[in-house]
């Protein structure tokens, strides 16, 4: 039977496991998949190019699942009352093509991208790093806060955001975590000793949010925002002074920063695929003095890890809604029977 | 809130509705998405190439729905007991890239494909045709028999499998229709007076299950089985005695009987698309005497098709079990807000 996760199901899930510890456990998965990167078939998300915005597929397998999320793109749906962005996430088994779990996403694709550039941070950022700046305090802000606390010893947050309302609702959800949260009045001043940088904005177009001037030497940035052609977040002559790491460059080079570099300037300053520095195969920070640059754009791989974390503690606490969606027969042939005598009708 | 659609749930649906109503309602679906053939956007499906079988994604979209099916293909599923093909299907909203609907598509998928081989039989074959023949009563044979009245006045079955088991389910199944069910043999005898011929068997590789000399001139044939690379059911001398209609040329010349013709043969024998017959864009059966061939592999505007009828069902009859899989949020930027608190665990 498949197992449907829904958003109170999430929140079920998320208080008996607690949020630290899924993150901790996420970060392992992550790294566990991210390790066997070239046991995965990849291909490039399907979009589907609509009037008010886009709709995309994104699945990868690997010989054991198949998981894929549908998930939409529409600016201006706030304007409706709707959020721009929702997800359903599905996960399969290889052996039979059973799909196992259907799950919510919207909330996932939240955590598994915040989880993915905490993963980042672990692999570039200076270690003993107490102070981060959060710029852009949308939806994506507070998820990254608590990924990161996993990976380094935050307790000092700088946060800035255009939108006053926004910064307030990020401070009221960050209270009770024990961190000192500084509310800054520009996205310059948030940078004060921060040594990780988390740049999350909605704005579209190529931004300027973070301009190279700001940027001292040895921070690590996490660039979230700029995951699309044409909108940007950094100033280019950051990404010049950046080593930068990608998920998977075919994507990242459409829709990430380096969209901004040219052929010959992504050869020099683009230094690999996060798998590669989960696996050693490539180096990250080398001095205190670098800048480094997770350049995010998010990944088919990251629905992967945390559907089947969902998954695995879905079973352990016996969380989540079975409905009768797949058929069940004793004779796979007589398929008609499912609908009970009816076909008669 | 999106609705979901179990096994159950379309069982009560097709109840409520009554099942010839539904053939119908679909019918009519098929007959206005076929008729707006260039309004959709049409891919071929994304298909993951596994080791015990295949898993597909396939979606297609117009101005007012995205739809898309996961399809698995795993032909030794049946010695663990479970069922070759499953499916779940999700219809959703063009303008908020909402999904509206999930359903299961298993059986929709049975229903929609003996629909549009109706569809098809109902566009090629002969007015007052009461005698069908039916090769192969596997799980898509009484599906065919049931659509097929919708079209014509039936009132005679000639049936024939190789697995005596799966003649005799069938049989009972169709107990009850009213019809004149004819056990036969061999399939060429289910031919015997038969003017619609449908062949449906699931044996792998390039099978003669008709072959040339069987088959007089005036029939429509409904080839469902060939439906893959390297799986057909009809001789090739038939294929170039008929009038061919496929669904969309790029994936049934890959994947239909037409696989067996070269592209000069297939530019002489395949008509056209069975949109160009429902539009009359092209000619279909010109003499009494011609050999029509419905070449079907399935294709996507089908389940956009009974996605919308199913979703249009669910509203006026109340079906389906909603379930919060998408958030909703007064202030879309607060999608923490959905683990209500327990980010803080």
């Amino acid at each position: 039977m498949t197992k449907i996760i829904t958003i109170p199901d999430l929140e079920q899930l998320i208080a008996q496991h607690g949020m630290q510890t899924f993150y901790r456990d996420l970060l392992r998965y992550l790294k566990e998949d991210f390790a066997r990167w070239d046991k995965f078939h990849k291909i490039p998300r399907i979009a589907a190019h609509v009037p008010n915005g886009i709709i995309e597929l994104m699945p990868i397998w690997d010989d054991r699942y198949y998981s894929y999320k549908y998930v939409n793109g529409h600016p201006n749906n706030t304007a409706s009352g709707h959020l721009t962005v929702v997800a359903l996430g599905c996960l399969a088994d290889i052996a039979t093509g059973y799909p196992l779990l259907l799950s919510e996403m919207t909330v996932l694709t939240g955590i598994r991208t915040a989880a993915t550039s905490a993963l980042a941070s672990d692999l570039l950022a200076k270690h003993g790093v107490t102070t981060m700046a959060v710029i852009g305090t949308g939806a994506q802000s507070e998820f990254q806060v608590l990924a990161h606390r996993v990976v380094r010893p935050i307790d000092t947050i700088r946060y800035f955001d255009l939108d006053p309302h926004t910064m307030l609702r990020f401070k009221k959800n960050m209270e009770g975590t024990g961190l000192h949260l500084i509310e800054c009045r520009s996205a310059e001043e948030t940078l004060i000793g921060s040594e990780i940088i988390v740049v999350t904005t909605a704005a579209p177009g190529h931004q300027e949010v973070v301009k190279d001037t700001w940027v001292k030497p040895g921070v690590h940035i996490n660039g979230i925002g700029g995951d699309s052609p044409g909108k940007t977040e950094l100033a280019l002559a950051i990404l010049k002074r950046s080593k930068i790491f990608v998920e998977f460059m075919p994507q990242t080079q459409i829709e990430g920063e380096i969209q901004q570099l040219t052929p010959q300037e992504r050869a020099v300053h683009v230094r690999g695929e996060l798998w590669e520095l989960v696996t050693h195969q490539k180096k990250g920070r080398e001095t205190d003095a670098d800048i480094t640059l997770y350049d995010s754009v998010g990944f088919a791989l990251e629905d992967y890890s945390v559907l089947r974390l969902v998954r695995d503690l879905s079973q352990i606490y016996n969380i989540g809604t079975v409905l009768p969606i797949i058929p069940e027969l004793s004779d796979p042939k007589n398929l008609i029977s499912l609908l009970g005598g009816h076909h008669l009708s």
